[in-house]
């Protein structure tokens, strides 16, 4: 048996390493176009943060030790350029440009995501950067350090774009944030958005909603980012307008594609070609609010789909019961997280939501150090189901937020998540966890 | 209706406000005891721990607010020394000594729980405190700042406990704390007991296990705590063994008693009389996990089952699923949590149990701030289900227990735990969150 991966980072190589456990005579190949396989990518912004942080420490586990401890066989610089599933064959070039042409019994496609990159004048000047790779993370860092910036504009108010205002804010870089949304986070209730945007203007972010860039253009050193009203003076931009799965060679093998343009798999990860999977930020999951598919590309669903195809092509039981859309960012001191439906996702999805928002307390009220915490929950009116919850603190209690995942994952009805048994002592919550209190207003409105 | 309810803490006065919003007309009588209604007992180690701290900011309700305000005919002073179940009325003296006796149609006893004070001699010395009631919290601060006390001495590792370890030593007193157990905490595996050991001690707390104290001794101002092998030489004596609950009125009118003497209560809180309710910590509840009787009192319950009461009084559906024995402490910046069943209780309770100790860590270990987290987690090798789960950290992180609660009473496997969809952020927690990590090696030995 020989199981060839195309990609070499989160999901590819969970894939490798754990069919390796699985079946230590298996033949493994992974073609990984890059020279980086197994890197922590969510961490960059820390690093980057950290004057004396190195990029390179963010690699797991080196190719090396794929190679000589795991007997797998790890090819760098390997672009494929095709997948052909009715031969089982892939072909592409190697890092000299040499051609390669390898034949698969199984194959995963685990090509991760790409960064979005809007194809206006000045989106290729040497000034502009997207995090996304390893390499991404190197520039960003060497750029920032050897032309000691002073000011840098973000464009997109994603998870990257935040942490990123908070990494180089950090370095003493004061951050323009360019938003073409009227509100900073708009999935969020307007209560808990403000206080995201609150949170990073008391830092020294200037925040500027409503703009669209339509161009960048320099002068000398600089740049000026101009929207319709505006231009924004900077060294750098950031462009962190979120990602799109990378299924292009998919589409073209003829592999069926699903949610948002990702790959579409079944519940043991298999494409339309059943000797072929795909995982990772490539690939779509089932949603276990919906039942539907969908595309919410994370590194702890990469890891865990990478198991779930190793363990079916070794003949273990796999079923995928999907994802609830569960994430959580920091920026400063002020943590968000969220798990499940939005009201307005609920609504799309059919059911008869109904929300509330409610603002308590981190920590008993006696207690020092008890902050503000915003809940912002989603029920169903017809069954009771708990949809949704996202919250807004800044008390380091974004942990909360499993609690609810948990409760997605089972199905529970809000009126079951409210008598649950949450743990309470003064300095970790008020009697009634913050979760619960929302709970039981939500019951009121059900 | 004339409701009467015998005790005015977390149970009763929750019950009592809970009927009022539910019926603005009926009549509601609270007898309470003490001078205090409505505080919040868990809080008093913080108080006492602020030298500026003051117990009077514990009580979170004034009695001329629920008389006022709420129409509920407040008692203080009021110590009920009989119910008579048969012709509903209780009987019993005011603070003056002078003799009430009052009709009910329904009936709640909320009367709590009562520190367990062994009778060893000594143990009356106007040195040795418990900590249970406002008026304790009041007597202990008073006595330590007016004495300027040293040296104390903590007999017992409870809650209350090792909290006060903390509280005392935080105002420069040096603390013996007397265990008669060979172990500081028997239900943690021993390398989490051990963590929390060396927290204490590395605060300079000292340890003294297994020593079961015998007598109290006086010498001028100062005591000798004796066990058989050594004494102790301290100032003060805070005895903090535990609790039982305060059952004595319930179990003299005929009422049936359940687990460990509390006051036995069907889902609805119904004692073995339909017209008295008993909640809170002198009640018992069901078990989520074992769906048998238990008595783990926690202000969350009793906030709850009040709560429960006033709704089956005033017609509303009420079940109480139970309790999952839900925990959390801190002592300095160690945190410990748990939910469920140990090994040794799921043994107890017909469970065929594994358990596995894993060390994990509690951020992305690239980002500043991670350190070592402790998951002990339980699992029944016939149905697969999660039993149990204790934590002890150092980062905040005792939060994420309430995700194991939710799934303990959602009664999931703990290989459907093991996919569920936890936040991951690098500042916090690794891609697989220690929970995840734990339940994927149970998965291993189940």
């Amino acid at each position: 048996m020989h199981f060839v991966i195309i990609g070499g980072d989160a999901a590819g190589m969970s894939a490798a390493s754990r069919a390796r456990r699985n079946d230590p005579a298996m033949a493994i190949t992974v073609l990984e176009m890059t020279e980086d396989v197994s890197y922590s990518a969510c961490s960059m912004p820390y690093v980057i943060a950290d004057e004396e942080g190195d990029m390179e420490t963010l690699i797991m586990r080196a190719p090396a030790v794929f190679r000589e401890k795991q007997n797998i066989d790890l090819r760098l610089g390997h672009r494929v350029e095709a997948i052909d599933p009715k031969n089982r064959r892939v072909s592409g070039k190697d890092a000299g440009g040499k051609p390669f042409e390898i034949s698969f019994d199984k194959l995963l496609i685990a090509t991760g995501s790409v960064a979005n990159m809007p194809l206006i004048p000045g989106h290729e000047l040497p000034h502009v950067f997207v995090l996304k790779s390893l390499d991404d993370g190197r520039r960003v860092k060497a750029f920032i350090e050897e032309k000691r910036i002073e000011k840098a504009a973000i464009i997109g108010a994603g998870y990257i774009g935040l942490e990123m205002c908070e990494a180089l804010t950090e370095r003493g870089i004061t951050v323009q944030l360019i938003r073409n949304r009227p509100e900073l986070l708009p999935w969020l209730a307007p209560e808990l958005s403000a206080a995201v945007d609150t949170a990073l203007r008391e830092k020294g972010v200037l925040i500027n909603h409503g703009c669209t860039t339509e161009r960048i253009e320099t002068h000398d050193s600089r740049l000026d980012i101009c929207c319709r009203e505006a231009c924004f003076d900077a060294e750098m931009v950031l462009m962190a307008i979120g990602v799109r799965p990378s299924s292009f060679l998919a589409k073209e093998a003829g592999l069926e594609l699903g949610a948002a343009g990702a790959i579409a798999v079944n519940r043991s990860m298999q494409t339309s070609h059943p000797d072929i999977y795909a995982a990772g930020d490539c690939a779509d999951a089932y949603h276990v609010v919906t039942g539907e598919k969908t595309w919410i590309p994370m590194a702890l669903t990469a890891n865990r789909a990478g198991w779930a195809v190793a363990d079916h092509i070794t003949g273990r039981p796999v079923r995928m019961e999907g994802v609830a859309g569960t994430g959580v960012f920091k920026i400063f001191d002020v943590e968000v997280a969220r798990t499940g439906l939005t009201l307005h996702e609920a609504e799309k999805a059919g059911f008869d939501p109904v929300e509330v928002v409610v603002k308590t307390y981190s920590r008993a009220k006696t207690v020092p150090g008890s902050r503000p915490v915003w809940v912002q929950m989603v029920g169903d009116r017809q069954s009771g189901r708990l949809l949704g919850v996202s919250m807004v603190g800044r008390d380091n209690e974004a942990r909360r937020i499993n609690a609810a995942a948990v409760a997605l994952h089972a199905r529970m009805r809000v009126v079951d998540f409210s008598t649950t048994d949450m743990a309470y002592a003064p300095p970790f919550s008020p009697v009634w966890d913050p979760l619960l209190v929302a709970a039981n207003q939500l019951l009121k409105k059900i």
